[in-house]
């Protein structure tokens, strides 16, 4: 049981988020979104994506996202960059960090980018030489660590075994993903004890979802073995419901409430977090709720 | 950390939940709906509220509940019981378990039942007679242990004050409960703490509600310090949202799921609960989901 006393919040909101709702956003209410939540304090904010405007229309225009922010200097903007077209695209814009992601889970690699795990790794050389050349910091997504959509169960080792090939990569840190809200805690911290083995826990972050309503005790149990950087996503946005790989993103304002109630410093202002909450869930035509708000009452 | 091998779930949902949900139910509606939650193993099941069918119609014909539900006999049906009058009614219907309630805070007393925590201790003196004198076991509540809608904060002193009074009563267990779902895991685990010394931790429960999104952590969070009987709502019903004082109860199979998932026992079928989950819902007009039918795939 080490809490750590601070948590760095990696907001998902504009890219993971945004790319699964329905909903097309134009660029300028992207801009306006990550301007207000940059503005709450939070130290990163995914800001899009470079890949096939036909394939995710949701993430068209993130060159012009990224160069249209308003660079809070205490917050790095990643992007997801799938290959060399995508990362030389966000080199263009200016991008200082990408993401990168593959799955422990080989059905999901299949199904989802249409190649095994090892090829999806491969492909990653070229993004990672074009990193290190432009001084650009990698992050690693691996999806499915506490269980598949397509296969059920995940072995340990594979998830130890991704992990140990994007850090081999040069990933800076890698964001554990479940990715269908499955696991419950003592599988997190499981999960999270085993990949420690190949890498310190000060590199690991956690990425759950609420699918089935258990993120907050799962992202609990992972600080309770030290991690230290959490994927959210605020209003829960990116959350329809129950499709297979992609549901259900946890609320970051549900994190941060946690953490602030126990007394674990992040820099962000939840009355500022809610306020980019409100913006986005308006421009998602979502009602809006205010159990948050109560609060300061 | 001592996390328990099994946990009690006590279903509140025919009683805290639907008392607190706008449309009113006929009692052969809810006795079937506490045979299908009886039937999925659940050891306790709340029944009903002997109090004025004026004040909450939801629960008029308790008695009628109590007396037509097909007694399981590994369940107890405990029945909510204000004063001398609710309890002569419950012991007439046959109830071999009631409950009572108090609150930790005193502007929540005085708003909810018109009177100071004293004098609330001071009329249940003539249930406990009864209970006594009929040999049923009476179980407390104790409302806002962490926070009052009313007057904010709640000092520990008063919960574990309160907590002692309804022991010193004859209580065989106090149920902790967090009515306005503002706390989170290490005011919880402090709270917990705190009363234990008092009474053993095997005499705790706790009652969760769901508003900001922090039961299941806080829950978690009480099993690390050993509690074992967790109070919650099937479908979460009874979750009026934001309604002070009244809102949110944690869904039963989100709770479920998570023993289930960490491998601590409760002997409920998770597929048998939905069935409740999905009656009820349809009864109160409510749409259903699939989050957790998915596990079963």
């Amino acid at each position: 049981m080490t809490l750590p006393s601070r948590v760095k919040l990696v907001e998902v909101a504009p890219r993971d988020g945004l790319q699964n709702e329905a909903h097309i956003l134009p660029s300028r209410t992207r801009i306006e979104f990550i301007d207000l939540l940059s503005a709450s304090g939070l130290p990163v904010i995914e800001a899009g994506s470079f890949v096939s405007a036909r394939r995710i229309p949701q993430m068209a225009d993130s060159a012009r996202v990224l160069q249209g922010v308003n660079k809070n200097p205490h917050c790095v903007y990643p992007v997801l960059t799938p290959n060399r077209r995508g990362m030389e695209m966000a080199i263009e814009a200016g991008a200082r960090e990408v993401a990168i992601f593959a799955a422990a889970s080989e059905a999901f690699s299949q199904h989802n980018i249409q190649c095994s795990i090892a090829d999806s790794i491969d492909r990653f050389a070229d993004v990672m030489a074009l990193a290190e050349q432009h001084d650009i910091r990698v992050r690693g997504y691996l999806s499915c660590v506490l269980g598949c959509p397509y296969q059920g169960a995940v072995a340990l080792e594979a998830v130890v075994d991704v992990s140990r090939r994007l850090f081999d990569l040069g990933c800076y840190e890698i964001s554990l993903g479940d990715t269908i809200g499955i696991g419950t805690p003592l599988q997190a911290q499981r999960m999270i004890a085993a990949v420690s083995a190949v890498a310190p826990v000060a590199q690991l972050a956690v990425h759950f979802h609420d699918t089935r309503g258990q993120a907050l005790a799962n992202i609990l149990a992972a600080l309770q073995l030290g991690v230290a950087t959490v994927d959210s996503s605020v209003g829960g946005i990116g959350g329809c419901p129950y499709a297979p790989g992609a549901s259900g993103n946890v609320a970051t304002e549900k994190v941060l409430y946690m953490l602030d109630g126990m007394g674990i410093e992040t820099g962000v202002d939840l009355a500022a977090l809610l306020q980019a909450r409100r913006f986005i869930r308006a421009e998602l035509g979502m009602a809006d709720s205010h159990e948050f708000d109560a609060v300061s009452t």
